[in-house]
This record gives structure tokens, C-alpha cells and sequence, in this order.
């Protein structure tokens, strides 16, 4: 699959698996490399490229110029630092139109005409760790990715010079592994290694362009900048795989403490990146069929870029940890945000770990069940996250939600009910675990009663506002939009999404029970309740729902389709249908899409993107992705009315170009307003349809 | 003691002995607070203030303005950043003619009218972890300082809010403590904490000033600013005292691996700051015994000054490791330059780890003897290093030395083994340890045979540069001096040293063996020719030597006599006297040292500070201070030709003051020009004199 040889300007989040750590680069012009414990783009240099015979060598241009550590002008107070500005000048940085750059699902590739340098970051599925084997545990939760060098010297006539280097290193690993890794790391924490070979060298230098490319020397180990040298002979090409891996010992958090779960698993980095190197070859095989899956989906090419680019930062804000009592804890962090398990985030990222892990899925479900529910005068309630920053919260509480509000950080306690409760019925349903279900019965009953609770009038949809609230009042997770979605009392997209809850949990208790019973029915009747005055509240002749059945509000919304998402994946297809027993509402949301879906309303009159809001010019691609989905695969509207992709993309690259996968974008511009490096952007894995394993190929 | 009332905007590093970690703050509107395994200034603003009634906040001036983490305004698009910064203008910073700073050695004070700040970092001497319980453990090698707030509102009218907040905190310690303490952290890295009280609160927002003064909000979690409020009634005074710690779990070093030593003692932060707390009153009393030390010397108030700044930079780069085995790895780390147990630092340091810490000193010589010697074809020789950042090189290689070379990052393989030996004595008399120093014979006899192997032609002096240089040449710890301190062969300041090494040896090997051997003869007959060949190349009528006994080399520097400082401390007394039996030697060391005294030579002519070689500017403060106690202790001269304290202290906390404890400055201006943050300037312990622990009080 090869995307976009334009626009090539843009950051992208390798994130490493469960290792909340990434290798980032994309920029033109600025930092690349490795961060751990975050997901901001390093301000350090990266370096890659290579000097045929006596020519000026030439780079990737991933490095801003900006000094890291010392140089030797440290130690020579009387020469400026000039020096070393010259040793970078002497490189060349390759323009723009001389490289080409592919996005794959698996990670992503740089192309020149002598040599292209390929990162493969995502290997598909990762199992259960209560169900493999330590040899198979080590190869699953190693923190460790791929990157490929291939050269081309085939005409030349002397030796050609090949670099992979960075800025941020401050050792050689041929000291730690008597020579049986040759790289660089970054005191324990990452690093990059190759086995060692005759046509490979460690340099580290102040500046490793200049000691890289001019002579062999010493390695000046109280240096900052390091890589490794290749040497390929006239006439021959080469292509050699470096390991990159990062590790954090000791216990990383606080609240619950816990460590990096692979620390069980390996005993330091230089464990971690032979193993890389010695499974090389079986990792690339998996890349590869990640990257069939995508290949094979018939998806357009902006959609494939948008869904490789949004998997990439959901891996960067994944972190697998081990409590002091052995157990495995998934956490999700919040991009820039850095919030843990944001619960309006865990049920967008449902499919995707459905897909692709889905004992995470279950592992989030379960900690958010143990460690952030509430009770309130109207019964249970689930906080909005589990902390910030590797900082668990205490029982019961989320960083974010605040009382005596109406607006950002207030509480989203009917949100984050219906969330868990739909999340809970997507995993039962999408991976057939109906003894879970059976266990969390009594759960699922509280949420039903507690759903219910909150709404005082009968009329299916939430009027009360959480006691937590303190006289401010509940939000959804549209936060930052005004509140048009923002409002959760007498909300269209809760309500729909409610309503969605409804019938998943009449689904699900028939099916535990075989039978109707009270429950069933009155999630029945609570759905009907819910369908009735969504309906009731469509305006004609205009043909939309307002955005809140309050205040006269006329704002319209896309979301107001969101709820549709859920139905058909938790054994309810017929809900879903025009026909169906939810008919009325199905259609009128369908008349209301189309109302909504025109230049000026909820198609942005300049750009042409999707606005969530037809009142607010802050648009959320991560639910652009989802609504995509249902517009298309629930309603039937698959025209250019929603394929807006080649927008969306653009986004991408060029508004939010600093911030790989944005939540946030400026309808009008794709500029960044929020939600950066951000996990939630895989609710793009629905345009692949079907989400339960049994219909697909392994990955 | 006070000292200087008007020059008061430099930074102190309030380095936590052994934990490679400081408080750091004192430059006028730029960051402050905590620094942990690194010694560079935060650029994170530290609060700490008050507001009386509905007057303005007034606040000590420790930030730069700078924002840090997120906003609200991440959260509201919409919004500029404005906000933010008015919650910033609505406190008063302090005018630095309203506060007045006071150096102490246990720490430093912030006064204003209403409120004084005082940091107590340092509490005295450590013990031996081999000889102390477990509880006394605790004590001793507690990462934590305390912080004291002294608020007065005996005239108030309305209540006072006092605050101690910082940037860069993630969360509230109530959270991980139930309440136990009150305070901050970030992450699990470093934290401050009290006891809970009716008058204190903790308080954390996105503008904690804000948040401290204007109201009462719940804590936003999500922030990174936080802080303790303290609420002051009416007509009183409050003192409060606040335990700030850090902690680093795991493995944090590579080369050997090891953990903080403190992790075997305490679970976590929250351990540390308990503790800390718990002990308060025993700590502040070991203060006051470490004030009394300095204040009963009868120093001048520039050189208590300067020996408290270097006392607290030097604590900075303390690093007490525990290895895989259980072995304690003491470190000191190199400023800006991160190395680990420089040798030629080491050498300087030793009167100060003698007099608090003398297990230290012994820890570093073993540990140089058994990972930092190697053989060249003359012996025995010393590594410059152990490794930078926490990573320790391979066996007898330092990070600092490459072939090839003559100048910077050359070999010092001659005065390292000169330091190592140096060291080893100076330990053994003024710890009393002749079982020690029985066990190291056969090492110092290697020592001496290598030294001596370094003089082809017999004059005593160093002549061949190791075969490691590979046709370069040795340096000294001078390294970035010009040639008249940089080069080995044949230097002036290294062949006292070298006398001064022989005659320690000699007098060593004497008491070892209760008389005369071979090795002590061979030991005095070097000294002899080193003495004569110093003496030899006096200049008449000239009346100095030159600096390098080579190519008519005419420099003049001070630290010829910086080798008579060792032989009175290591049972030779008599042999720097100017009647005994090398006073040949000590006569024209000190004609040569009043020859070069004088302004436009080796006294800045526009400044007056000491000027280390005639030919230089970059001129070295550990080093004038240990020449200083030499010319004046050892040689007599205590005239105003050595007291120029007054200028070496302005080029601390003026040309130099970003960077604390700084080594190499400009002798013309003071501003710096290497090795910041340094640790070696505790030299400065030698103005007290006689260094025996026997003749000391303890403290």
C-alpha cells in the first residue's frame, strides 16, 4: 500500500505496545526519537542517511539544529560553539521533493533513491497474558520495535557510508553486552541495537554526523549523540534491521503501585533488544500481515492513512503494568492529557481492542469496576478516569471531574454509566464471554436501575443531574464543544445513546436468561420511553432534533446517529433497522443526518469536513470516524455526503501536522484546538464493519 | 551568622546528600525548585508567599512566568491563554530590596517583614551504612530537607494565607496517605509534605497562586501546579515545617547495575517524607550543630560565603548507590559534566569527605582501584573516570580519555595515579586506618613503581606519557587551562605533586614497616630528585619557575605550590617547613609564589581575584581555595595578596550566579566558563585547618 508522496509533512506516533513509549518522527525540520512515559515529540535529533565515496552525505531531515548535552566547546571556554554548527552544515538535509513517505498500519517508510529506512511498529494481536507461555510472553509484551535500513550502492564506485544516529544517548551498548550488541542507549531507559558485523560500527561523538562521515575515531562516550556506522561496499546493495527498545525498572506508579508489566518478563533493555533482534524475523512476518489487513479492506487510501495514523497513536498511550501482587493492569492514556482509563474514551477504543486484545478491553472494564464506581442519591456511577500521569486516583474519584460546574470538568456520571454498561455488552458480545457476563450480572443490573434513576420523568432520557455535581451540572464527553453536546441533562446524543444502552441490556439479560424477565422488560420499556421522545422532539417542517430538548435550542449535531453504533454488535441488530421494532427512531434519526449533513450545518462551508455541531467549529475526528461508520453501515448514506476523507486526512497532515492522531481540529482548518497525540482515533477500525473475531483472519 | 544583605540573586544547589538530587532556587524571576538526578536548575517557578486579609499576595520572585503542563484554557479552544497569566499578575513579587538572604551551611533564609523561608539541606557527618541499625539508617540516609515558613500576622487584622506551592506536581499526598500527610508530588519522583492541621491545606490548580489566595476550590487533579496553604489568625505567629524528599525505584544505573541506596530503607516517597517529618526536631538540631561548626571558625564572611555554597553544590552531586548485592557504591557525580568519581575531583574532595564522611572517601578508592586501573607498559595507572549519567563504563576505562590527543579528553593516567595515591594516604592518617592501608600495600607499591617508571631520566619528574595516548600526550585535571597547567610531561604544578606523593609514600611505607625499607627509600630518593629539579629551574633574578620545563616555556601559575598541602596531613609535617628537610624546596616554592602575587601576573589586574596561570584567564575556585590554605597555612602568607575572598565570592553570586557552586570563571568578570554546578569547591574545608577527625568536635 503506498499513500500520499505529497503532503509528508506531519508527525506520527509509533507508539511501542503497552510500553506508554513511542518512537516519533515526521516533522520536517524539527525533533525526532524516542519518548517514554509520554507522548510529546522529542526535541532531539534523529539521523539517518548516508555519504557515497568522497560526496557531501545526506540525511533525513529530522532534527530542529538544536544542540543536545554538551560539546567540546564545554570544555574549550575560549572557542565559541561554531564549531559544531559547521559539522551539520556540512551535511545535507534531503528536500522535500527528493523523499517520498508511506504510512503502513504496521509503521511507516522514508524513501530516497539510495536508500529507504522503514519503521514497523504494530505487530497485530497481543494475547492474554494469563494465557501464554513465558517464551510467548517475552515475544508479546517485549518493548521493542522494527526499524529497516535498506542502501542502495550499487553504482557506486566507492564505499557508501550508511547512519542511523540520535541525539539523547548516552552510552554505547558494546559496553554493557562485552560486544554482543553494538548501539546506543539512553542511560537504562531505550535504546537502539544491531548484532554486530564486520560492516557495522558504534560512533559517538558531539557531533555523530561529523564523526559518522569523516574518519574513524574513539568514541567520546561523555558525548550526547551516538549511532551506528555501515559501511556498504561499490556495487552492492544492504539492508540491516536495528532493534529499538525502552525499559523503566522499579515501580512507575502511584496510587495502585505498579511496574512495567515487561519487567517481569526481562531483566534490562539489553534483554529486551537481543530478544528483538533474535525475533526479528517472525515480528516482520506479523508486520506483514497487519499490513494485509489493511491492504485487503477495500478502504480508499485517505481512510487507510487516517486509520494506520490513528492506530499508531492509540499504541504510543498503551501501558501494561504489573501490580505488586502480579496482576496485569491495561491503561489508556489520554494524549496530551495524560488521564488514565478515560471511560469516554475506553468505550470509542472498544472495537479496536475487541479486535485486537480483547482481555484488555476486559482488564479496563474490570478496573474500572473495582477502582471508579460511586454511589449517588440515584445509585452507581463510574468516574470519568483512573488518574493522570501513571497517578491513580483514590477509589471512586477521577482527576478530571470537579462539583459546582456547568461546563469542562464537571461530573459525567450518566455518560460514564451508559459507557460502561455499552462497553460491558460490546466485549460479552463481541468475544462470546457470556460467563463474564454472568458474573457482572448483578453490575449490569445496577447500572439499569441507576440509568433509569436518572431520569426523574419517565421519558427514557436523563433530567437529574449527579448529587456529586454540588449544584453545577453533569457534561458529556464533548466537553469542549459548546453545549449543543456538551449539556448531558436532556442531551439528543445521550439520549440516543441511552437508549442504546437500553436495548443492549435487553439483549443481554434475555440472552443470560433465556427468557424475558423484569429487567428486560424494563430496559424495554426504557428504550421505548427513550425512542418515543427523541422522536417526539424532531422538528418539521426543518427535519432535525434539536442538539438539547431544552431552551429552545436549534443547534444540530451529528452524534445525534452515535447510539446507533451499538445495537447490531450486541445482539440487537433488528433495533437498527427502519423497519425494525425501532423503526420510527431509526428513520427519523436517518431524516435527521441527512437535514444536518449539508455545507453550512454540519458539512464546514470552507473546508468541507464534518462538524460535529452545526454551532461550534470544533470537530472530533475520532467521532467523525464512529458516526462515519453508522451514517454508512447503519444508515445507508455511503455518498460524498460522508465520504469527506480526503478532508479529514488533510487535517491531518497540515492543521494538526505537529500533533500525530488530534481528537480536536478546527472545522474550518484542521488546526489543532485539543485532544493531541491522542488515543481514541481507532474508532476508525468500524469502517472495517464486522467486529467480531470469529469473521476474521488472525492478525 | 548573616551574610550579605545586597548581592542576592544567584542560584544554591540544596543538594540531598547522596541522592543526586537538590532544591534548587535563588536567581530573581527563573525557575526554582527540584532537580533529581541532575544538578541543572528547574525551570519550574516555586510560590511561596503570603497575602494579609484582602491586600494583594506578595511572593518571593522564584519564577520565570513560564508556563508548565496544562491550562484550562487546553480545554477551551476558544480561550486564549490570557487567563493564565493575569492570575500571575494579581501576586506581588518580592523587590529585592524588600527581602534579604542569608547563606548558612545547613542551608539558606529568605527574609521579608512578614515572612521568612529558610531551607535546612545539609545536617553534618554520615555514617558508615556498615556500622549503623537500621533506624539510625533511616536517619542517615534519608533522601529529604526540610523547609521552614516562619509567617507573622501578630499586627494583622484580618487572617493570613501563607503558601508553599510549586509547578511540575501531579498529586495531592492526602491521596496516597489517607489523609496522613498533607502535600504534593510529582509522580513518584520527589514530593514536599506536613503533618495535616486545622490551619493547613493542600490546594492544586492550574494557577495554584490563584487557587491559594482567591477562595476555595477543590483540587483539580489534572493540574501540575500545587501547593500547602496555611491560614494564620489575627494577632499571631505561625512556624511550620515542611519535609521535601524524593525517590527513585529500581535499578538506576547501567555498566554495574544498582539502586538508590535509600530504597533498601524506605517503601516509597511517602515513607521518606513520614520520616523525615517524624524526625524534624532531631534534624534541625543537627543543623544548628553544622552552623555553630562555621560560625565559631572564625572565617570571614566571604569565605563562609563561599564555603557554604560549595558545601551545598557539592551535596548536590552526591550519589549513594546499592548494588545487586547489597554493597554500597558511594558517587560523586561531576556538575554539568555528569561524570561519576573523576579521580581529580576525588583528590580535592577528600578533606571534606575526611572530615563528614569518611567511609565515602574509602568507598571511591576502592572502587577506583577495582573498576579504574589499568597496566600500560610502565605500570600501574588510574582511569580519569567511572563512567557519566549513571551509566559505569567498562573496567578500566573512563568516559573522559581518548588517544591520540594533547590537549582536552587526552589521557591524565600520570595524575590520576598520583591522585589515587595521594587520596589513599591522606584516608589513611586522618581516619587513623593502617589496617586499610596494609591491605592496599602491595597497591601502593604499585603506585610508586608506576610513578616512578614515568621519569626516564631519573629527575624525579614525569617525562613519558602513557602508551594509551597512541603518539598523544598527557594532560592534567587543568585540562581546559591553557598549556602551562594542561600538559603533563615535564609541568611544574604535577612534579610537586608528585614530590608531594613520594614524601606521603615514604612516610606510609615508614609507619607501616616501623623503619626504613627499600620501598621508602626509593620513595624519598624520587622526592629528592623531584625537589632538586623544581628547585633547579628557578628563574634568577626573575625569581619564579616556569610552568612547563620545556621550549622556554615562561608562564607563571599558583598551583605550584598546590602539592605542599598533602605532606603535613600525611605524617610528614616536616617536610614542608622551610627549615626541614626539603625546605630547599619550600623556600623557593614560596619565593616563587610571592614573585607571581601580584596584579597583571597571577592577581587579576582588573579584578584582583587569583588568576591560576599568568597566562590564562580561566582561573578555578576549588583550587584557589586550596593554594589559598597552602600559602597561607603551610607557606605564611596571609596577607592581603591571598585574601581576595571579596572578589572570588562576587564572581559567585554575579558573573557566575546561574550556575551555583561554579569551578572555572573568568578571572576578569567572574562569569562562568566550565564545570557549573560543581562539587570540587569544598576544598574550601581546608580554611579550617587541621583536618584530623580527633581534633574536631563532631557534627
Amino acid at each position: 500500500m503506498e499513500l500520499q508522496r505529497h503532503d509528508i509533512d506531519y508527525y506520527s506516533l509509533h507508539g511501542i505496545w503497552g510500553a506508554y513509549s513511542s518512537f516519533v518522527l515526521g516533522r520536517i525540520g524539527r525533533g525526532a526519537g524516542v519518548v517514554v512515559g509520554d507522548v510529546r515529540p522529542p526535541e532531539t535529533g534523529l539521523f539517518v542517511g548516508y555519504r557515497v565515496g568522497r560526496e557531501e552525505p545526506h540525511l533525513f531531515p529530522f532534527s530542529s539544529g538544536r544542540k543536545y548535552g554538551l560539546g567540546a566547546a564545554a570544555y574549550h571556554a575560549d572557542e565559541s560553539s561554531k564549531n559544531i554548527d559547521e559539522h551539520y552544515r556540512r551535511a545535507t538535509w534531503f528536500k522535500p521533493e527528493e523523499m517520498e513517505r508511506f504510512i503502513y498500519l504496521s509503521g511507516e517508510e522514508w524513501r530516497t533513491k539510495l536508500m529507504s529506512f522503514r519503521v514497523f511498529s504494530f505487530f497485530g494481536e497481543v494475547p492474554d497474558p494469563a494465557t501464554v507461555s513465558r517464551a510467548s510472553a517475552r515475544s508479546a509484551f517485549r518493548p521493542s520495535i522494527l526499524i529497516r535500513l535498506s542502501f542502495d550502492n550499487s553504482e557506486g564506485n566507492g564505499p557508501m557510508t550508511g547512519l542511523f544516529g540520535m541525539q539523547g544517548i548516552r552510552r554505547p551498548l558494546s559496553d554493557s553486552t562485552d560486544g554482543a550488541l553494538l548501539g546506543m542507549a539512553s542511560d537504562a531507559c531505550f535504546g537502539f541495537a544491531v548484532h554486530p558485523g564486520a560492516d557495522v560500527e558504534e560512533v559517538m561523538d558531539w557531533s555523530v554526523i561529523d564523526a559518522a562521515f569523516n574518519g574513524n575515531r574513539s568514541l567520546r562516550r561523555l558525548a550526547s549523540e551516538g549511532g551506528l556506522r555501515f559501511t556498504i561496499a561499490p556495487g552492492r546493495k544492504a539492508e540491516y534491521i536495528i532493534a529499538l527498545g525502552v525499559f523503566r525498572d522499579g515501580i512507575i506508579t502511584t496510587g495502585r503501585r505498579a511496574y512495567a508489566y515487561y519487567t517481569c518478563l526481562f531483566k534490562d533493555l539489553e534483554d529486551v533488544l537481543e530478544n528483538a533482534l533474535d525475533e526479528a524475523e517472525e515480528s516482520l512476518f506479523r508486520a506483514e500481515r497487519v499490513d494485509a489487513l489493511l491492504d485487503s479492506s477495500g478502504l480508499s487510501e485517505d481512510r487507510r492513512f487516517l486509520f494506520a495514523q490513528a492506530a499508531h497513536s492509540y499504541l504510543a498511550n498503551t501501558e501494561l503494568l504489573l501490580s505488586e501482587t502480579g496482576e496485569p493492569i491495561f491503561v489508556v492514556n489520554e494524549g496530551e492529557y495524560q488521564m488514565m482509563n478515560t471511560l469516554d474514551l475506553t468505550i470509542d477504543q472498544a472495537f479496536w481492542e475487541a479486535r485486537f486484545s480483547p482481555w484488555t478491553l476486559r482488564n479496563e472494564l474490570e478496573s474500572l469496576e473495582e477502582y471508579s464506581t460511586y454511589e449517588d442519591s440515584m445509585g452507581l456511577a463510574f468516574a470519568h478516569d483512573q488518574g493522570v500521569d501513571n497517578c491513580f486516583t483514590p477509589r471512586g474519584r477521577s482527576v478530571y471531574e470537579l462539583p459546582g460546574l456547568t461546563d469542562c470538568f464537571s461530573f459525567m456520571s450518566y455518560e460514564e454509566t451508559l459507557n460502561w454498561t455499552i462497553s460491558a455488552c460490546l466485549y460479552t458480545n463481541l468475544t462470546d464471554s457470556w460467563n463474564w457476563a454472568r458474573d457482572k450480572r448483578k453490575r449490569l443490573s445496577s447500572c439499569l436501575r441507576s440509568i433509569i434513576a436518572r431520569d426523574a420523568n419517565g421519558d427514557g432520557i436523563m433530567d437529574r443531574d449527579s448529587d456529586r455535581c454540588e449544584g453545577g451540572a453533569e457534561i458529556t464527553t464533548y466537553d469542549s464543544l459548546d453545549i449543543s453536546l456538551g449539556q448531558a441533562r436532556n442531551n439528543l446524543y445521550l439520549a440516543v445513546k441511552a437508549w442504546a444502552a437500553f436495548v443492549c441490556l435487553e439483549a443481554l439479560f434475555r440472552k443470560l436468561d433465556g427468557r424475558e424477565t423484569e429487567e428486560s422488560r424494563d430496559a424495554a420499556s426504557a428504550a421505548r420511553a427513550a425512542a418515543a421522545t427523541i422522536v417526539a422532539n424532531m422538528l418539521d417542517p426543518e427535519g432535525f432534533i434539536p442538539a438539547v430538548f431544552e431552551r429552545d435550542n436549534r443547534s444540530c449535531i451529528i452524534p445525534a446517529i452515535e447510539g446507533l453504533a451499538y445495537p447490531a454488535f450486541c445482539g440487537a441488530p433488528e433495533a437498527v433497522r427502519p423497519d425494525g421494532p425501532y423503526g420510527e427512531l431509526v428513520r427519523a434519526l436517518k431524516r435527521h443526518v441527512e437535514t444536518v449533513l449539508v455545507p453550512g450545518v454540519c458539512i464546514d462551508a470552507s473546508s468541507g469536513g464534518w462538524k460535529l455541531s452545526s454551532t461550534s467549529n470544533n470537530t472530533w475526528l475520532s467521532k467523525i470516524f464512529l458516526n462515519q461508520y453508522v451514517a454508512e453501515q447503519i444508515l445507508g448514506i455511503s455518498d460524498e455526503r460522508v465520504t469527506r476523507d480526503s478532508v479529514h486526512a488533510s487535517w491531518l497532515k497540515t492543521g494538526s501536522a505537529d500533533f500525530a492522531a488530534t481528537d480536536q481540529v478546527d472545522s474550518t482548518t484542521g488546526k489543532d484546538l485539543g485532544s493531541r497525540l491522542y488515543p481514541r482515533l481507532v474508532t476508525s477500525i468500524l469502517w472495517l464493519g464486522q467486529m467480531s473475531r470469529q469473521n476474521q483472519r488472525a492478525v
